[in-house]
């Protein structure tokens, strides 16, 4: 068994672009994902799973079709499966996602240029 | 739909008893528990389940039948299922541990004293 603690700060240092999430863990199978994001996403769902933002530095802000969330430092959200959601940031903001494996980033849009690829570990 | 965002210190403040998680939120049948420990815990498994601990303030020490971790603020890690595994902290550690519904605290040791009512939200 690997005894090696995950350190997010650690892991973060190891890369520098964004919307790009990185995997760090596994829980049976769901995956823990890093991702540094700045600026506008693309409005996408995803139709099987929720998916949960844990804000490690910075601010998230979260928009839906009818609200918004504001998410900061010590501060988590969970997107139902199915809602259409926008993430956008003002300043680079590094994020904890949550979500089962195989689950792509830019959700029922497969093809966007903001699509990343999938199941990359560091 | 529910835009409130979840702040895990707001959520701390609401309670102060030890080896008792709360529940926060959920993502699809996994919950996201919030504990405050300090001392040593009983040795136990999860026989289903991997279990996860993020430490969101602290420091909390995971014993290993063969090994041990150290985990501090901003760290994790994942207790594989099946291994034995006993949570110790020498000063008060606030966790968030993420797991599947329905897992309970002590794990096999169904009916120990330190056994928390499960799915207790906050």
């Amino acid at each position: 068994m690997d005894y090696k603690v995950i350190n997010f700060n650690q892991k973060y240092s190891l890369f520098n672009d964004r919307w790009s999430p990185k995997v760090i863990a596994e829980m049976n199978d769901y995956q823990f994902k890093l991702v540094k994001v700045k600026g506008e996403f693309e409005w996408h769902s995803h139709e099987d799973t929720d998916e949960t933002f844990i804000v490690i530095e910075g601010v998230l802000q979260i928009k839906f079709r009818d609200g918004i969330v504001n998410l900061k430092q010590g501060e988590m959200f969970v997107v139902p499966k199915g809602v259409e959601h926008k993430p956008v940031a003002e300043n680079e903001v590094k994020i904890l996602i949550i979500e089962p494996r195989g689950v792509l980033n830019t959700g029922n849009l497969e093809n966007n240029e903001l699509t990343a690829k999938n199941n990359v570990w560091i």
